[in-house]
């Protein structure tokens, strides 16, 4: 960076997900100075996350550096460090080690996290997956109930030990339940001298009437049947009312288990409190039509951290990568536009569709007005998620991977470290 | 496991590193009753673990699940576990979770760990190399300094951020040098602002007069040469006197750094100390020449656990992966002629060779009473390894990174987690 570049306009963008990275990626090589803050050093597929989780891809496959994505961006500087509050007249970012940033323009794309509904202490039985570090305490958490139970000689114990519980039914909830059904199903069958892993019970719990509620009522019942051909236990309009070290209630009825895995809800990172203002029931800032944050000049939020009602409408969009990547495209446009006086963009968000992976073989597809279900669904969901992975070294592993366990129904990152010196909290 | 293999002999090993585990396979399928018991889940390849620890590999690529690899033999179990105590009375092991275990014979295959010659507070600053958490500290380490250094306003804190120091000239030590040379020199290279990566200053220290000196002079001489090349100060016959967070002490001479790494020194496992008896100044058990344990009735020790000096020699042997190997393989075809009475074998170490690579087209190989050096000697030390990883699931992974990243130069791996939300204890 040359003394030139300080006099132009600067946007600092906190976060580097799909939202704050698009935003980034349309400012490059443009004569505007662009700071991304995030608390990673990488950017996350996110929608593979739950792979990761259940040991079928690392997490080098699915992130890549952020200052990696941005080396031939010159005017794009990137930073690893956690935002610790926001001085919206001085206009400055405060963070934790004690930098201090000016802004002309500020992006909020700093994402969600698990939320527990204001039962705090859930957290420490039933993580959520979110971050790379939450995928591998689940795999963790997975592979050591097995490890356990191998060695358990109490028969009410060693079943708590295979009893597995995910809690949501939205996309990630349906994948982590076929993914460790096919885990316990196949990858480790025979591998265990004195546990049939194939005998493992898993429960998907929702308490809406359906799984996959933003799907259609057809895909939702096909995915129900796929889950069922696997052996998981799918309870709908069912509440968890407490989670703990070795059960969880469900309405009242207390299953005994050591593994629960959070996938309900999220809600908002804390940037509605940087600003002092009043957020939605998630924590998320309400935008208007250009993704401005109401009652502050230069300040935009993107993405799951933000509430977006289009107009005519009275729904917030959904918190998924789609609109992420959309509002930060336009906004970084918006941006340009507003700097250079050039007439501004305007947004409009194009729902394509959806997709949930069961198993092998096993998807359910909307796209542009189609539904499929079953194998060629299952095909179209790889293609798309590999095309979606462009710019990520280690695609073409990902693609290589899913071959090559596709006959093998093998799972090659069945690797337990850091917690497997110490047990982790939920252990028996 | 039917009840008809109880009455079988029982071979219990301790440690599923490079001897436990061909121990163990000699003895699948055989009419002997086999118990691994570790404290991973995993065997660890670990020649290669140095590039895990520098972002050109996964640790899943080095790595396999114990049990996996028995799968197909009925008559082994694996237990992760750790080990606490021997009762060579009573014939037992016990383990922290309060199993206990009885065995007929007992191999004690427990390998090493870093050894600081009594300064364990060092240990918090300069992490070994032994397990995938190591890498992975040790990867965060460096990745870190660098991310660090970027924000860094005072000059010399920012020279002690890009200032890494490697002590130990041994094979792991010329590698993690060359490697961290060739990471701040290509990978790094446009991906900062405010630091050039490729001004890094590396320092290997040595106390000895000559790095590998396990290798002969010629080769000896070569590697400096090509750690030189790669812009890697070598330091020899230097002696660290302390080690703190933000310095060390070479020999009174004060060098201000950040990244200290280990690969001075290993120590056995805590073997000896479970039966109660002297060991080496290394901590290693001796042993006979059938690696008995002197004074005890059916306990064997193997690889980095124990002290073998070979009839006519006065040196034990060393403590490599092909000792380990062969020790281990002779131990499992002695214990088996032993329980049926067939003619017992003898061990003779066979020394294949030693080899190490310091980057791109630059290795020392000693092989067969060849010295190569160079191009060729590189190739062939990467043929070796994608060798010896058969029966590693990623093994052809292994080999496509390394041509990929020959010609890009770039290190895939570069992810920071765990400990990237929380500074480890050397930070500044």
């Amino acid at each position: 960076m040359n003394d030139n570049t300080r006099s132009l306009p600067h946007v600092v963008i906190i976060g580097a997900g799909f939202g704050g990275l698009a935003t980034a990626q349309v400012l490059s090589n443009q004569a505007i100075r662009v700071t991304v803050i995030d608390k990673a050093n990488h950017h996350l597929f996110q929608p593979l996350l739950y792979q990761v989780a259940t040991a079928e891809l690392t997490a080098s496959e699915i992130a890549v550096p952020i200052r990696h994505v941005f080396k031939n961006a010159a005017n794009v500087e990137v930073i690893l460090e956690t935002v610790k509050g926001i001085d919206a007249e001085r206009q400055t970012v405060a963070t934790e080690s004690g930098m201090t940033i000016q802004y002309d323009f500020l992006v909020l794309a700093t994402g969600a996290r698990p939320s527990y509904f204001n039962h705090d202490g859930w957290e420490n039985f039933a993580p959520g997956l979110k971050s790379i570090d939450d995928a591998h305490r689940i795999k963790n958490l997975i592979l050591l109930a097995f490890e356990r139970a191998e060695i358990e000689t109490d028969p009410q114990r060693r079943r708590a030990l295979l009893t597995f519980v995910i809690v949501g039914g939205g996309p990630t909830g349906v994948e982590l339940a076929g993914a460790v059904a096919e885990i316990s199903r196949k990858a480790l069958v025979h591998e265990f001298r004195h546990i049939a892993p194939e005998s493992s019970r898993i429960i998907l719990v929702d308490a809406g009437p359906n799984i996959l509620k933003g799907f259609d009522e057809k895909l939702s019942k096909r995915a129900l049947k796929d889950l069922k051909s696997l052996g998981v236990e799918v309870m709908n309009g069912i509440r968890v009312k407490s989670i703990g070290p070795d059960s969880v209630d469900l309405d009242g009825n207390q299953i005994s288990t050591t593994s629960v895995i959070w996938a309900a809800g999220v809600t908002a990172s804390p940037a509605a409190e940087w600003l002092g203002i009043q957020a939605d029931h998630s924590q998320r800032i309400p935008v208007d039509a250009n993704m401005a944050v109401r009652g502050f000049e230069q300040i935009y939020a993107i993405g799951d951290t933000s509430n977006y009602v289009p107009a005519g409408s009275d729904t917030p969009l959904p918190g998924v990568a789609a609109v992420a990547k959309q509002q930060g495209k336009f906004l970084g446009r918006y941006i340009l536009a507003l700097v250079s006086g050039k007439p501004l963009p305007t947004f409009k968000y194009r729902d394509f569709g959806s997709m949930a992976t069961i198993g092998r073989n096993k998807a359910v597809v909307r796209l542009l007005g189609w539904r499929l279900t079953g194998a060629f669904a299952w095909l179209l969901w790889g293609v798309v998620h590999i095309y979606f992975l462009i710019g990520f070294p280690r695609r073409f592993r990902v693609a290589f991977n899913w071959f090559w366990n596709y006959f093998t129904s093998q799972r090659s990152v069945r690797l337990i470290f850091s917690d497997s010196r110490t047990p982790p909290q939920n252990s028996p």
